[in-house]
């Protein structure tokens, strides 16, 4: 859970050091042993058994291990061979990591590999050592992976330094948990894929999850990229990495548990204590287009269903099915999917109609009610006009069709020339097609996954595929600011002043340091009745009773004032005008400085929603007014912006206008670790900011 | 989606014709064909393939089909053979379906297994021709199963009337889907279960879901029922039946879609309009321990897991795995399948460590850190501490265990050993064991599954079936009140008396006609200010301005009620004392009378809370004031009652009350169709119903 140090240090030669990693000339295995239970075993055999034409030179205090000579050190080994060692892989004990990562720093090895643990994962003292070694190891230009690792394979060159087997494929594998990986790698043999490259992140000491993403962006050898990782460590390059795969053509899949983490931050504002590092993570993929999954089926699912180039362009799914029974299991699928299954409308009834005959229930679910299984091929023409209809962003098949030749030998043929039509109607087109079947090993199913449709045996698999199918919506990038003058004071009236100069409306307002100036800004006319008072000098004003709201007249506010003046004794009180919130719906939108990811603006409806239900959203910022836009309407409550039971709708151009301004704010003021405004005051007409809230990052007092 | 008529109807016998049904001496198929395309074929080749000892006749207009002689019509056939067909299959036309009835009945038949479709599904026509055969039917002491169905199978009396060939075993198998049952047979039989029973529902014209239900409760061959319905159709059935199945050891699974609907009914008060006939199945479900499933993978998943007696007694599970990464994304579907993992707590934890050694990180997840790897019973071990601890409900072990012996030949046996310690530390407890390994196929997870354990390749059908394992809380029966005398009267002021001589608190009121009877309550002090008005005779009341609150004085009173006679005329005006509503919660609670279950009462947080999220609870009616209690705190808003962020909690006591006394109003009043007290005011010192509605079954204005 430590921090990467900051790129400049060691970025300079990091894609020649990560040749050396994926592709070293030559390999040394330091700790090497002839203990079959220890990692420095396991690792030398493994090395020695790659067919790679590449030497591969141990390093141990034994003479002898595995039936071949050793050499006393790195240094040694490079001696011997004549030339340096590219790769270092270390198995030595934590007592003897900073030695190993000096000989290997003195050898001219350009990149290790540390195996040893009980280092930072065990604590200080283990953490003063791998920073230790670290420091070695980048002034003599040499990098490291882990440690605390399991090692790294890569198949495209043979390289063979970690414990098990791993199927050879075309997916990159980036985990953070070794024990992982294994069961990963049966999933994916089991659907047919394997791996390209396997990094074992361990403590990502040096180098992180996103120089091995890079890595990938130009390796022929990968077309998808699978990341567990429990922290990202440079969220901002994270969404770089991810950006360049997917202009490659290369789909992320990211299993980082954490949703249901609650916050652990220690948060001054509500916008703090609201805003999740997993929700942050979900702003992160919404931003990169990586593809967030739960567990390792489901992620094993999705890298199959992202080898065919179609996807979702939205959540709406037609099902097509031959009864009704398997129809309305997969409405109910699909809906806990967060999918829709729209009623279809003409001209696509009319061409069902055409397709199907007049009988079939074609509404949505599409029911063969019986005529698929007469007539197979009535299945590839509902297909046909599902996948080529604009009313539907996908379609699910449903029910007995993979199955019928198993049943009934005598509708294998049928079945067969089915599933070929059924592959050319969605083939070239761009809207993916996915199949439950009883049966996905029959022939005319295999047919279907081998035209790149997935096929499940379960529906609510085949659901979470589509799920994962939908692509994000592009909401195009904002310019980020410059950084503006620093931001030194967190009055609420610099607070104010800071949106104000943003474009942040407000009731107009006056601060005051005594009755004087508090009966020239009620004479004053700016400030209609009623008025609100505002103690300042405290992070919740309203704590304590430091806002007293609703005053009629000047006798009622002199009275209030006298009285916040007793019992409080702030440094100044804000006279402000109330608004009327009747009408209205009341929001929270803030932002914060996540340690990763960098400012995140976050949005949430007001009073109890946002505190009791937690229905808040958030976007690394900054975001445009588009992308706040959909940040609202993305929000469980977001029906009472709309218009809800006969409510007026809110101005939503206006509030997503505000949100966005917050957003730049945020960006341009990177010393201040929480904006809030809350609450915001949306009504039809507009939107008004009835308070605000600054944090400096150096003072969270 | 039609009623069964009353069961009065036709109760009587019904056992002896479901004895007919399911162990008839002799079977006549009506429309028996050569055609293989036709029903009719293959339900007479299916029945003459029993190995039953059973005489099959054939009824055709052919005169011969599959080889054998036919008979005319069934009477023909019973002549013939000089007993009477117990059993008839009708495989003919629509047109010909009264005529093949009356024939049977005639015969005397007992039960008709009405394979016939296009009636009551197809529309008015139909529906006539299907209720004039159940009347003919009925009158002839013959039971009709379907129209529209698949037919039936009974493995234990090797009756055979349904195509497909069903996996022999002891689930039964009750589908108003046909076509869902072939799916389902293969997931069974992938399972290692298989079907005892299975009756095709279909249109449930006469015998219905419940009867089939209640057959099963004493059928030897039966251990666990499966049930695929869209329509309960007789509810308080449904819900008796699961519970004399429930007694009898038999659990049953129930797959019903409808959660994802929308509420349908043209309800009048908000009750009638946020309560979904899905979350009424819900409450059945709850009231009579069926666990309801969402497709039919879980399905057949929970039917393996609760062979065993083991149940989760709450939602606590504990993690044990040799891994970090393991651990966590368990952690992760747990929590999304609303399943708790709390951190553990001594003595647990020192028992943890004095079996596992001090090193793991045993808080939960319990990670064994390697020493699993290195010592196989360590995982037995950890399994016995957490079996045997009161700190968690049921214990999920996640990673490799079970696959060891693939990875390394030499770990074998040291793994089996390890399953059979494991299978005896869960044998003889109450807690359940549930397994996700990577080798769900090794020797180990066989000893585990053996055993009764669930083992899973995939974790978040473990967690699925640790969630399906929670047994439903027991808050004991409440005595269903007698019919009171009947309301025929709907105002405002009746529905508030209603209320009131319930018990319920109102706060004080005076029904007005007019400015002097106005004057008068004024005057009688009962009515403290500030003062609301209401215009009576409107269902909503507060629709076009007709309540005003907040009236300080005799002055405003006298203006507001001048004003709203002016513009609504109202019958009259109740006059009433304005509740304190700062500090407290508002809420709706409320009944109705659901067509299949009877009387419901519902819960909710009211304004924003109820109207936009749904966040609704119901159960069915009565409920006494625990179950009350719980249906309040499974709300999502439930911290909001519990003194959520500082608030002080509600009196939750006197709300759990109200709850109660409205499900036994609703109860004791079937003339109501729906029922509401919204808002209903909850403070800490109590609680307050602020308005009150009911509206008559027959006269929904």
């Amino acid at each position: 859970m430590r921090r990467q140090g900051p790129p400049e240090d060691h970025d300079d030669g990091v894609p020649d050091r990560l040749d050396a990693l994926f592709a070293p000339r030559s390999v040394a295995v330091v700790g090497a042993s002839n203990d079959p239970a220890k990692w420095g075993h396991i690792i030398a055999r493994r090395a020695l058994g790659s067919a790679a034409d590449r030497p591969v030179l141990l390093v141990s205090r034994s003479h002898e291990v595995l039936g071949r000579a050793t050499h006393p050190s790195v240094r040694a080994a490079a001696a011997a061979v004549g030339h340096p060692v590219d790769l270092a892989v270390l198995c030595v004990p934590a007592t003897g990591f900073v030695a190993a990562v000096t000989d290997a720093v003195d050898a001219g090895v350009r990149v290790v590999v540390a195996i040893t643990a009980g280092l930072s994962e065990t604590g200080p003292e283990g953490a003063a050592r791998e920073a230790e070694a670290v420091a070695v190891a980048r002034a003599g230009g040499t990098a490291i992976v882990g440690p605390n690792c399991l090692g790294v394979v890569d198949h495209t060159s043979d390289l063979q330094l970690a414990p098990g087997t791993l199927p050879p494929g075309d997916v990159a594998v980036l985990s953070q948990s070794g024990n992982l990986v294994l069961d990963l790698a049966g999933l994916l043999a089991d659907r047919g894929l394997g791996i390209s490259r396997f990094v074992s992140l361990g403590n990502q000491a040096d180098l992180g999850v996103v120089d091995f993403m890079r890595a990938c962006v130009d390796h022929d050898g990968t077309r998808a990229v699978a990341v567990y990782t429990e922290d990202a460590v440079d969220g901002r390059g994270f969404v770089s990495a991810a950006r360049a795969l997917a202009a490659a053509g290369k789909p992320v899949v990211l299993l980082a548990p954490g949703r249901s983490e609650t916050a652990a931050r220690s948060a001054i504002s509500h916008t703090g204590s609201l805003t999740t590092s997993s929700m942050v993570i979900d702003a992160a993929c919404a931003a990169s287009g990586v593809r967030r999954v739960d567990h390792l089926a489901q992620l094993a699912d999705l890298l199959v269903a992202l080898r065919s180039p179609r996807r979702m362009r939205g959540r709406r799914v037609a099902i097509l099915t031959d009864g009704g029974g398997h129809g309305a299991v997969a409405a109910e699928v699909l809906s806990a999917a967060a999918l829709d299954t729209p009623s279809l409308a003409e001209p696509v009834l009319g061409e069902l109609r055409s397709a199907l005959g007049p009988h079939p229930s074609l509404a949505n679910p599409v029911d063969l009610a019986g005529a698929g299984e007469r007539d197979l091929s009535s299945y590839a023409r509902g297909v046909r006009v599902l996948v080529d209809s604009d009313q539907v962003d996908g379609v699910l098949l449903t029910g007995y069709f993979g199955g019928y030749g198993a049943w009934d030998p005598g509708m294998t043929g049928a079945e067969l020339t089915a599933a070929h039509e059924m592959a050319a109607a969605v083939s070239g087109g761009t809207t993916p097609l996915v199949v439950q079947t009883v049966d996905p090993g029959s022939a005319a199913s295999q047919v279907l996954a081998e035209a790149g449709i997935p096929v499940h045996r379960d529906v609510d698999r085949a659901a979470a595929v589509l799920a994962g199918l939908v692509e994000p919506a592009r909401t195009g990038d904002v310019a980020v600011p410059d950084p503006a003058p620093p931001v030194t004071d967190a009055s609420y009236a610099a607070a104010r002043s800071l949106f104000a100069d943003a474009g942040i409306a407000f009731p107009s307002a006056r601060s005051v340091a005594g009755p004087r100036e508090l009966e020239e800004a009620l004479a004053s006319g700016e400030i209609g009745y009623p008025v609100v008072l505002k103690a300042t000098g405290r992070v919740h004003k309203s704590d304590g009773g430091g806002v007293v709201l609703g005053l009629a007249d000047r006798t009622e506010v002199l009275a209030a004032h006298a009285d916040l003046v007793d019992r409080l004794a702030p440094p100044s009180v804000s006279v402000e005008a109330m608004a009327d919130t009747s009408g209205g719906t009341e929001l929270i939108v803030g932002a914060v400085r996540d340690p990763r990811f960098g400012p995140v603006v976050m949005v949430g409806l007001g009073g109890v929603l946002t505190e009791v239900l937690d229905d808040t959203r958030c976007a690394l910022a900054p975001v445009g007014a588009a992308a706040a836009r959909d940040l609202l309407l993305s929000l469980q409550g977001a029906p009472v912006l709309l218009g809800a039971r006969g409510r007026p709708p809110v101005d939503l151009d206006a509030l997503a206008e505000l949100v966005a301004r917050v957003s730049l704010v945020a960006t341009a003021h990177p010393e201040l670790a929480e904006l809030e405004l809350n609450p915001v005051l949306a009504r039809p007409d507009g939107v008004v900011a009835l308070d605000a809230r600054v944090v400096l990052a150096e003072d969270p007092s």
